[in-house]
């Protein structure tokens, strides 16, 4: 049975964890192996729900900090697999190599040494190790946590969620509405169009309006958001010759977090109507919280420059359950999920360090 | 063994040809009846090819024309079967019902009427019997014929389709080419779009080009033909949250006879000029032919309004081999291939009694 040594540096610890296969609904062995690490530390207290761990401290700080990380990932490579790990140099820079180097268990093995080293933090300590965020939403274990022990995160003043960021700041993250946008015609045979009305040439104004349509630029909490509104996917028609009688585009729209769910969805039937308008999900943001003393602190720990999130994240689950959130982790964001997903070992050490400073 | 009774009227005949299942590539049966029924006829002379029949006249006429129409038929509807065919009345008027009433058995007995009754027509006549014209065109037993023994058709002046136009004359027909007009992007993840550039967006011009395309009417032969360019289809994007990085929208272009395939492509690069272009297929019309003699005495027997023919239909193929063509046969066109498919009997008497006063 092996076992994690938390006492080893960040980058064998973090290789040590990846070589544990725990692709999505498979990461019950990881999961006993990090309970069984941190059961023994005497200043956390540890709560498994599932396959996720929360282990906290109870100091009574003034305030309590959450580090949260998934602890799947997704499928390996298969032929050749890229597990185990392989650390290599190249270029004069140290590279760990493998599934899960990037996305994102550098980010757990940098929690793992926050938990071992700092037994007494300037703020309470909430750390929260969970399952299943590679897959459908219903399987994720922070909401998991949140329908079955929502105290455990919900007293917390400010969360860092140690996604890939390269080891950069990034505040908050933009939410995201889908909604599909649907012309209706007439069919007809296309030698005879004139029976019938072509939906196709209809979609054509809500593309130009996606053309003509200038995003905004917020700035909350001190950080600019960009917001975007797009065509991803379109289709219409039923063979070469019929004219067609239906048409939809879906668009996604990106909206900066002090804009709510219910106000992006206002902005989307403004910006196209007259049209048949179906939302077909829609997800809020999150504020980045960075006028809060846990959060000032930890920017000056850090002394990073620091970004908004454009993609949505699980900050938004802290941010929905009140706890404004940062993503700060080990590993450029372009190379999770990659075959050669991989990542310099510096960063291991460079976020383990940042986290020192700021909670020491 | 069935066998098809010349001597009966054109009804009852029509409601035997369709009795007996042709759907294409299962036409034998029924060209071995048509064969047997034509076989005695002493003023014809009968060629079989495939599961087509060619019967000729040789009476040294100054004009020869060509009466044709397909012997197969798409396939049956299953609980309840449209066949056998189910002769009713309904507000007066005596309709026949079942597969191939309107496409086209009727046109069928027609022909073996003609062929049965007038022995010594005013022009030589070559009937021709063909199958599989319902499928992928490489079936077409015109095809066939025209690629075997091409003068069995080629020597003929004028040509008569007897596709279903209502009893009405249409004259040649439009051709039809298809293109796909792609643009193309860069994909990024939907949070990030400044770093893409969205297809589907720029496909925004194509659909402006084609809704502001004003659509020429072109005059061939005295008939007015009603050009037409139309999106039939669109797709883009592969996933919700990625910028789209391709689009192809799918036009159909009908052009006039008078138009050749080559101009016809010519004129679709220029509306499209800066895209993407690729011809997918492209067919030509075919010229009415109504200032040939034998046109004209069609005609002025029949005493019916002309009229284009807006959809492609086999008489490209007569036109293809030098003989001009018109549709004419009993049966509404947007019956056909329909489960309830059905026509008024009358048609079937006043198609054979019009060509009957032509040919006579």
């Amino acid at each position: 049975m092996p076992t994690l040594d938390l006492a080893t540096d960040v980058v064998t610890l973090t290789a040590a964890v990846c070589d544990i296969e725990s692709v999505s609904l498979g990461e019950a062995a990881l999961a006993d192996l990090i309970e069984a690490a941190l059961r023994p530390l005497p200043h956390l207290t540890v709560t498994r729900i599932g396959n996720s761990l929360v282990a906290r401290t109870h100091l009574g700080r003034a305030e309590r900090v959450v580090l949260a990380g998934h602890i799947d990932t997704v499928p390996l490579t298969m032929d050749p697999s890229n597990l185990p790990t392989v650390r290599v140099t190249e270029a004069g820079q140290e590279i760990l190599r493998g599934r899960g180097t990037v996305d994102m268990k550098g980010g757990v093995a940098v929690m793992l040494r926050v938990a071992a080293t700092i037994h007494e933090p300037t703020r309470d300590l909430s750390l929260v190790f969970y399952e299943a965020e590679e897959i459908d939403s219903a399987f994720n274990g922070l909401g998991l946590i949140e329908r079955q022990r929502p105290e455990l995160i919900t007293d917390a003043d400010f969360a860092v969620l140690l996604e890939p960021t390269d080891a950069a700041v990034e505040g908050g993250c933009k939410g995201t509405l889908r909604a599909e946008i649907t012309t209706k015609g007439i069919a007809a045979h296309s030698a005879r169009p004139w029976k019938g009305h072509n939906a196709i040439h209809d979609a054509g104004e809500i593309l130009r309006r996606l053309t003509d349509y200038e995003p905004a630029t917020r700035s909350v909490d001190g950080l600019d958001y960009r917001e975007a509104l797009n065509a991803v996917l379109i289709s219409g028609g039923t063979a070469t010759n019929v004219i067609p009688d239906r048409c939809v585009v879906t668009v996604n729209y990106r909206y900066a977090p002090s804009v709510s769910p219910a106000q992006a969805e206002a902005h989307v039937r403004q910006v196209f109507d007259g049209f048949e308008i179906t939302v077909v999900d829609n997800a809020g943001g999150a504020r980045p919280g960075l006028h809060l003393p846990a959060a000032q602190a930890f920017v000056a720990a850090l002394d990073l420059p620091v970004e908004a999130k454009q993609g949505w994240t699980d900050v938004a689950r802290f941010s929905a359950m009140g706890v404004p959130a940062v993503n700060f982790g080990p590993g450029d964001p372009n190379l999770a999920h990659m075959d050669d997903e991989r990542c310099p070992t510096a960063q291991y050490l460079t976020c383990e360090e940042a986290l020192v400073r700021w909670l020491q």
